[in-house]
């Protein structure tokens, strides 16, 4: 059976476009059944309607708290009913209760070699911390910011000329090979996670 | 002309061998002026005999404290006039007063990607974390534990049946080719440090 997927975005949505390849690829076995975006111009929930998948806009900025907004992004997916959420540069910061409601069934994605770097421009810090190894790290996600246990990373060079912005370019190429790899993964097996450590089995 | 190194250690010295063998096939080109362990029983220490470079025993045991140990090892090292001074499973902190004697010319190898893992058994951290992705770290040597600018980074898969143990062994694989690549990279080239950042020009 193909893994049904959630995907949640707020811009514009790269990895979700590496995904919808991999399944048009036929390397993944999934099928997306919501797309959702809390922003109303983003180019990726634009594309979700071109490749025609069911589409859908939660503006939180028509929502009166952070709690109303979950409450009917979680309604469209209880609907859809996913295996896995899939977090695509959505730029929202989901509450200890909705995490809560999906154990180690949302995904995201951080572009860096976790747990160095956390938090914002991780891609900025890692060239100011002068590491010469930095990559990307598919995550699930738990109640803390980029901590959850950890599903694939991917490792690359970091070079003497790069910046925040050469290195997030060369990360991205990673990024997208990961999350499709993640996702394949949980496609095909079961897993277990024994401490923080997520054993495929 | 040759890089001259001096090789601290309290144990085994498989990176010292890693280095030795690297002048010995001439791929870096240095000359090890000295060899020094604060374990009078060390293997590495033996090694450096048989080697026949001028091996040093200075038994921390036998000094009062901590500042009468590296009077002693200082005085050693001045009388062998390093460019490096690589630190090979010294098992002693440096002082900030040794440091700043030697700035941007200590450099020590840790086993994991940091800033991820510093500290004591960085194999076990990585496993018990769950990261995917480990390594090792060849860096200078400043006033903080495994903190300083950044030489030298390798990485590899953590395997989902590793321990701290089998990841260990494999990443003393790659600490023997990171510790040559950064020698034989401060041996050919002139650096700065930027920020924190080792900048090869």
């Amino acid at each position: 059976m193909p893994l049904s997927l959630a995907v949640l975005l707020s811009g514009r949505g790269s990895n979700f476009a590496a995904i919808h390849d991999a399944i048009e690829r036929g390397v993944l076995d999934a099928r997306i059944t919501a797309v959702i975006s809390n922003r109303p111009g983003a180019p990726g929930i634009e594309r979700a309607r071109q490749w025609g998948y069911p589409a859908h806009v939660v503006d939180h900025k028509q929502f009166a708290d952070r709690a109303a907004h979950e409450v009917e992004v979680l309604r469209l997916l209880a609907a859809a009913d996913p295996h896995v959420i899939a977090l695509a540069g959505y730029m929202r910061l989901l509450s200890a209760d909705f995490v809560a409601r999906y154990p180690h069934r949302i995904v995201n994605i951080h572009p860096s070699l976790l747990p160095s770097f956390p938090g914002v421009d991780a891609q900025a810090q890692a060239v100011a911390y002068g590491v010469k190894v930095s990559g990307c790290t598919v995550h699930f996600v738990d109640e803390h910011l980029d901590a959850g246990p950890i599903i694939v990373q991917r490792a690359l060079e970091v070079r003497d000329d790069d910046t925040g912005e050469t290195l997030a370019a060369r990360i991205l190429v990673e990024e997208h090979i990961a999350y499709v790899d993640a996702l394949v993964k949980l496609s095909r097996g079961r897993f277990r996670v024994d401490g923080r450590r997520v054993v495929f089995e």
